[in-house]
């Protein structure tokens, strides 16, 4: 039992909270017996939910809150006012080490905001990233930052650039994982302020594997493992791959429904795109992890359901397994 | 002869000059006698790539230039060094007005600094933004700034958001463009430093139909028509633009070829699927216009062939035509 991974799951976060978070929870705990789930919501709801379900008892929890931080709230008031919420609650289980993890589809800035105000930053760690996988010709990349903390300064990219190595190599198992920078250029004088600045730092780095500058042309084919930039960039690279993504899905469909010809075509063709858009769809690579934090959080998108929920669940069992934070704290060196 | 639009074209230029170059200055005034191209290189060269083609003599000029800026040279050091190269003969040309505009595939860091140095900014634009055109669900979309100089400042962008509007009414014949700023939510709250700085001033503009902030995912829709940003964020869109669209058309591909029914549904779905993935294609939609500048400069892509060199040329004419740079200096208020 206390060998099990025990995992909050924020049964009120998300566009499809409690039905499909209710079912991930327990798809995972079906999947694997090392896990314990917490479910952390309005417990009728949550136990009527969980009513539908057979699995085993031991292995599912469920824990009191009142409260639902919604999306649009202000994170830092919504944080410090709602005490009784299903994030506040989980995060407080984390933070008394009552749960190993923490995974949410709920208000990314309240997760943001109460990782570092509740669970609190590994100790040397200037700022946790948010660092989701993204899908690429190879496989995925990490790309860290992505946070609601924008205008880093290089310390922290250089930071970033050590945990998600870290993370790469342990969780994701890349070997000895490629960490470039986003720059516009391939030349190190390329760049504005703060990759100029950061560039010699990361070049300079022991531990990690530093190829340089990457253009983000360079991304989708999988140039690096570790993608660094400041969360402004890593905000807009993400959410551009999901908006080309779904852009050209729909193009592409009407493309194939245009003709008769063409539409006897799409029927051949299906399987094989359909397999194609789902490999380039973000969305089915669970879900973020916000490294460096006294205990793992891991943000789901919004409109996360129950196979996304569960993968992000399973996920946190590697992150524990591997000791992920006691690496962060033995290999990042931090000057004090 | 006097109503000529003349323009200059750098011959030297891009990755598959002088034969392209000349075959698209070429086809451009085959398509309107409206134009008159003025070819700068290499005269023998160029000479025995136009012995080639049949086309009005009077429409054609060859002006000698010994010289070519390479694209890895510093540009700075080769623009104040190759007195006699393509780009800076050229230049001198529109300078002079002895030609209207300059279309070049070469160095665009030798054209954007080249732009500044010989040719001049409009007094009162304190600095001149690339601004292309990228392809939308619905059309296209201005992407201003996507140019060299990065670390911008809030006065920079509202120049940008102005000459964009201009641009897109007067050139893309898009009425009332609605103007959005890059940002990682939708809130005015959001942003980094610099776009919470300029979000009040654009609102504020009472010349340009602002509509707020735009996150990535939504540019792909075609959600705004000017979309502004620094030119650091707006290379890193350009260019995730074209890197998605190679690396999806590829896998795409891969999915089609993959089993036996596949490959003949492929045969039937071929011409839709074409022109889906070409209305992606960044290349598709010709050159950048560098914003700005006492005289029209046109950035072509370096892999440009003859079309997109002969669409860049045509462009020419609608940017005279309409008097944008007429327009700029009337609309933009400098406060001095």
């Amino acid at each position: 039992m206390s060998d099990r991974v025990r995992v909050a799951v924020d049964a009120m976060g998300g566009d499809h909270a409690p039905g499909e978070i209710v079912k991930g929870a327990v798809d995972a705990v079906l999947t694997r017996t090392d896990i314990e789930v917490i479910l952390v919501g309005m417990e009728d709801r949550v136990k009527e939910e969980l009513s539908k379900y057979t699995y085993p008892q031991d292995q599912v929890r469920v824990v009191h809150a009142s409260e639902v931080i919604a999306t649009e709230e202000p994170p830092v008031m919504a944080i410090r006012k709602k005490k009784d919420s299903s994030i506040v609650v989980a995060m407080n289980l984390v933070k008394r080490k009552e749960a190993d993890a923490f995974v949410s589809a709920g208000s990314s800035g309240a997760i943001l905001v109460g990782g570092q105000l509740i669970i609190g930053r590994i100790k040397g760690i200037e700022r946790p990233p948010l660092a989701p996988l993204i899908p690429t010709e190879k496989g995925v990349s990490l790309l860290i930052d992505c946070g609601a903390n924008v205008d880093a300064r290089s310390s922290h990219l250089v930071q970033f650039a050590k945990m998600g190595s870290i993370y790469m190599e342990n969780v994701v198992k890349v070997k000895n994982p490629k960490v470039a920078i986003v720059n516009i250029g391939a030349e190190e004088e390329k760049g504005n302020a703060l990759v100029k600045e950061t560039f010699p730092l990361l070049k300079g780095c022991p531990d990690i594997h530093f190829i340089g500058s990457i253009e983000a042309r360079d991304i989708p084919s999988g140039y690096a493992d570790v993608i660094v930039c400041e969360a402004f960039v890593g905000n807009v690279i993400l959410k551009l791959y999901e908006g080309i993504g779904s852009t050209f899905k729909r193009m592409l469909k009407k493309g194939l429904m245009s003709t008769a010809i063409s539409k006897i075509g799409a029927v051949l063709v299906k399987p094989s795109v359909t397999q194609t858009l789902k490999a380039f769809d973000v969305s089915e690579y669970g879900g973020a992890p916000l490294l460096g934090l006294n205990g793992l959080v891991v943000k789901t998108h919004g409109s996360a359901k129950a196979n996304e929920v569960k993968n992000s669940v399973i996920q946190c069992v590697a992150f524990k397994e591997q000791q992920i934070n006691e690496k962060i704290k033995q290999n990042i060196i931090v000057e004090e």
